[in-house]
């Protein structure tokens, strides 16, 4: 794949000089976070459920036990991931925004099976905890059947990114303008009180990590 | 209102011990972030958005723009605002999750004119950023008229918390199991290359006070 398609729904309509159109840009979204919003029609109606997600070159795998009880055979999904990263606090009310990037991904997907779920699930696994595939217990028989891993291409995508100063210094409102910067940032893990051993290095590694 | 109500969309069907159904915990969420992700269906596929939200005691209200475009007089739409408060890593695969807070509201979004709209982007403004309504110049006819505001009832809703330690304690596999938090935190305000006033008191207490 090289460059993100424009479809008509992934046409930058609004806000165009925000849209990005180099594929990097969506794997960079779509590394800093580990959590998407997963929208599907559920009886006519919208529906956006909060879920974890891996990815590889081509497809975004998320958990979705949720959606897919809802989620009609062939049926589009949407899923949309946003990072915040400040508040954009312009002169005039109207020129207030957020500075962010988010990334849009429309596709149909496909509920895995057997090896190819056990292989997306290490991919979504390792996205979200490093290590964890080869320290924890793995998935017997039974939790792989108990779990529904969604494969969605990447084909169709859009990224969006907002960044830096109010674009409103012309404004004859003569007040501070700047922006408020939000962070997420990993803490110091927290022992389960009824674990024995000591806080693994991957785990250390990965609370040292910027997100 | 009263308790959170439980319609065929907002019954916890699954993991139902993560449910709350007071509707304080409805506010508690609202109150911890201002992005949300706004769900639609267009052209019979989900559109899933984030956009800034505030809210009352009956509504909140998004900024619609995009959202509304696609919107088809009548249809319901999906709110979700979600907090990821860490990762839960259980000595198995299959009990991996997250600490989270998140609602989910249906309704069906009314666009607001003239004085309500007025009224609800200062109260979004403010929930945003506290303090910029009296602060910054408030918008036109014009800027008002090329902002679309979209109210929708907080009467079906519903809230989900997880928090804690994994729960996978009698697990066979003798590994560290445990949580590692996730904080999102303001920064110090940065100002505007191009402004010339110091950052005003407001803006300095809202950095530092934890979202």
């Amino acid at each position: 794949m090289s460059d993100l398609s424009a479809t008509s729904r992934t046409r930058h309509r609004r806000l165009r000089e925000q849209g990005r159109t180099d594929r990097e840009d969506l794997f960079a979204v779509l590394r800093a976070g580990f959590v998407c919003h997963l929208g599907v029609v559920a009886d006519g109606d919208p529906m956006v459920v909060p879920t974890v997600y891996g990815f590889d070159s081509d497809h975004i795998y998320v958990h979705g036990s949720v959606a897919s009880r809802s989620l009609a055979q062939g049926a589009t999904v949407c899923v949309t991931i946003t990072h915040i990263d400040g508040l954009v606090l312009a002169r005039s009310v109207f020129e207030h925004g957020v500075n962010y990037r988010s990334a849009m991904i429309y596709g149909v997907p496909r509920a895995l099976e057997d090896e190819e779920k056990l292989a997306a699930l290490e991919c979504l696994t390792e996205h979200v905890a490093p290590g964890q595939w080869d320290y924890a217990r793995r998935p017997n028989r039974k939790e792989l059947a108990a779990t529904t891993i969604l494969a969605i291409s990447l084909e169709e995508a859009s990224v969006k990114v907002r960044q830096g100063p109010p674009e409103d210094a012309d404004d004859p409102h003569d007040v501070w303008a700047g922006v408020l910067p939000l962070a997420t940032s990993w803490r110091r893990p927290v022992t389960d009180p009824l674990a024995t051993r000591p806080i693994p290095d991957h785990v250390m590694r990965r609370a040292e990590t910027p997100l």
